[in-house]
């Protein structure tokens, strides 16, 4: 029974392997071929010392056993891979996890080439930064995005990204808090929260995990969710411009989520990542709406603006006017948080940071979003001569189309077979994105324009 | 009632204002000044709308209340600050927080920003990479420091820094572990064990936290513990060469250690980022161990040998055969951890880290490291020659003083008010650090020279 145990070890060992392997293929985005080594061999060999290994007696998380399949982006990839090894030479399209193309604007690299180059001087080499970024940084963000809301620059906390602090978020939090989400919306907030224990086993007749509230984002609400539908929790996630349905919330709708957290006493955690593509009057933050800075702490990132997801550089900002029931500030624990689990982001990324927030530097990240807006309407205008129904698109990087009645997956599957183009399905989003699949606007022009050409040929 | 604690909410907040500011001052590791604006005239406006603010009704996380003070560094920061407030002409030396002071090789930052500047062209850049870290990377980290022992390249998960990785760690075991830790340790282990909710509160008279194993290393056993009398835990944290002692285990030691482990089903995290420095036999791996592959995970970085604390480099490896008790693999879930928390070091950093393992990139880096080593043997004559018991420093960038029956906190206090040197309070290490000072060899060699001098004329 014990060898029986251990040799199913092995097999889960090795499925592990294969899982690693397919992540490396994200590399890849661009790019048709495939790792020439997969390291087959080398796994033979290691493979006796594996079946002769003993377990611990370390019990597995229970809140990791939860967690349904990997997380969504490898599954694409891994489909994606699948699709390569049977098509080799298909010139594959990626407008699938939402991954930056187009080089960073010169006057931000060249920053961050200098500040590489003064680390080795005497003069320009600085060792550990403050944890919270560095102060020039804050002050500028603060500047740049905060002016008119009275958000300061000890009020934000530089980071290595949105989804790393989305999980410092949740270790701040702990267990033994509930939360709400939009549904669908993007998969770290729901997996992030299971992680920490946060909510119960996944139920799949309803694809939702228990003690989450899934707040229903669709056509017919606005993809806007009905509040008084909606229970009370102690944290509620709200990303807009909205991944994936690339909805942005109005003035008006945001001010009824202010005052729909300030009445539950629930902490809103807002995250504005894609807000540089808002070209109507919705809010660009959520601290635009007053009394917010009491219920809010909004995440974002330079990632979507100038090409960072590589780079690695976001924030997060929370108002010292947020306060636990006890009336303890958050951002006190938050800032215990990032001293203790986080030693700040590459002092090389936040001189990029600070280049984009230089007035240059903010007219090319202006330059950036406007390419993939231009994209935006190209994805937009195909599907609608098509007949579908898009939404999103208008505010955010992401255009959302509606296939009634079909399987998102099935739909995935669909355009992957017979176009070699990379999408997600909505319904890994959450239940409410069934029937809906999400296309990219990140893509090189040509690709887009190709794109476009393979869905009009294939759904004319 | 609820006005009072509104004010005490307010005054709580601006300790909180008083102490970001505080870690501010740790940018300045080699600078006397003080920041010219401390945003005490900003924070006057922004407090009528503290004065009127609302709770929530989220109650604070009950394990960041269990926390002691601030973190170590941070605190020390703030005595510095004191001290260079009431002798503001002192010219301050820091020998305190162990930050690199020795520019990166140019080797080195010469990669960084080509990489940089490759990231604005069409051929160069590269949006998301793989969260375990790219490729080549990996298997370089794999055949330099692994190649004996046995660790592939997809064992090795790339992070932004080995304290990032230890709540990681945290956050793959969960709640219900329990955890060993050598007293005195680097205290990311024991502060990242309190916040995921695996000890009791805090003990004033032992000062020590409930349901934490610390396991004394003291002279009298080579600062190697006890084994007999640590009981079993699920975790073991165990640094070699250690900070803040500076001792490193040996291969009989650690054997003892992996054997232990292996009987008690635990789980080793081993931190051996300072393994470089190891100048005699010493396993600068804890993988040189047989057996180790099925306790053990290793954690490591390139701050202390290349001087990356700043630009932000680690790794962490983690062996497919180091089983849970149900036969599932640790890596696995530490996987999914990173795919959902992290989303890798960023890519100009990683670039600085492949170009550390170049033959001459290596060489720059050992350079690195023996430059500071004769910081230490200048540190360890200074005061050996004034009749103190010295520890550590061999093997070590750290020197580990012995000030019998005095406390660790009065003799920093002595040290800086006399000598305007910077060191750390053993103390702060835990309970087994009493009666010990640290000193940090990272500084400039006219630093440590002129520290020395001070010491030479303050114990003489």
């Amino acid at each position: 029974m014990a060898h029986i145990q251990q040799s199913l070890s092995t097999s889960i060992s090795s499925s592990t392997s294969t899982l690693m392997d397919q992540h490396k293929l994200r590399l890849r985005s661009q790019n048709v071929s495939l790792p020439g080594k997969t390291g087959g061999i080398v796994r033979c060999v290691a493979t006796p010392s594996t079946e002769t290994s003993s377990k611990t007696k370390v019990s597995r998380n229970e809140n990791l056993a939860k967690l349904q399949a990997g997380y969504l982006f490898p599954e694409i990839a891994r489909r994606r891979s699948a699709h390569m090894l049977k098509h080799p030479d298909a010139q594959i399209i990626s407008l699938g996890i939402g991954d930056t193309t187009e080089p960073i604007p010169e006057f931000i690299s060249s920053a961050m080439a200098q500040r590489a180059h003064d680390l080795s001087t005497l003069k320009g080499y600085s060792g550990y930064g403050a944890e919270q970024g560095e102060k020039q940084l804050r002050a500028s963000i603060a500047s740049t995005f905060y002016a008119n809301v009275g958000i300061e620059e000890d009020e934000i906390f530089v980071s290595d990204g949105a989804k790393s602090d989305i999980s410092r978020l949740q270790v701040l939090f702990g267990s033994n808090v509930t939360m709400a989400v939009q549904d669908p919306s993007y998969p770290a907030y729901v997996d992030s929260s299971v992680i920490m224990g946060q909510t119960g086993q996944f139920q799949k007749d309803v694809e939702k995990y228990g003690s989450i509230a899934y707040m229903r984002c669709t056509p017919e609400n606005g993809f806007f969710p009905d509040l008084s539908s909606v229970p009370r929790t102690d944290i509620i996630f709200f990303c807009s411009p909205n991944n994936p349905t690339g909805a942005a919330a109005s003035r008006e709708q945001l001010t009824k989520l202010v005052h729909f957290a300030k009445n539950n006493g629930s902490i809103l955690v807002y995250d504005s990542a894609y807000a540089m593509y808002i070209c109507d009057d919705s809010p660009k933050s959520i601290f635009e709406i007053p009394g917010a800075k009491e219920v809010a702490i909004e995440v974002s990132s330079f990632s979507k603006y100038a090409g960072f997801t590589g780079v690695r550089l976001g924030w997060t900002a929370i108002p010292k006017a947020l306060l636990y029931s006890d009336g303890f500030p958050v951002a006190k624990d938050f800032n215990r948080i990032v001293c203790t689990s986080f030693n700040g982001a590459s002092n090389i990324a936040q001189a990029g940071g600070l280049a984009c927030l230089s007035p240059d530097g903010f007219k090319a990240m202006k330059n950036v979003v406007s390419f993939y807006k231009e994209n935006t309407e190209i994805i937009m205008e195909t599907f609608k001569s098509l007949g579908y129904k898009v939404y999103g698109g208008k505010n955010a990087p992401y255009v959302w189309v509606h296939f009634p009645g079909r399987s998102s997956w099935e739909v995935f599957s669909e355009i992957l077979e017979k176009t070699h183009v990379v999408t997600t399905p909505g319904s890994g989003f959450g239940p409410g994105g069934e029937g809906f699949v999400r296309v990219s606007a990140f893509g090189h022009r040509d690709n887009v324009v190709e794109a476009c050409r393979r869905f009009k040929e294939l759904y004319k």
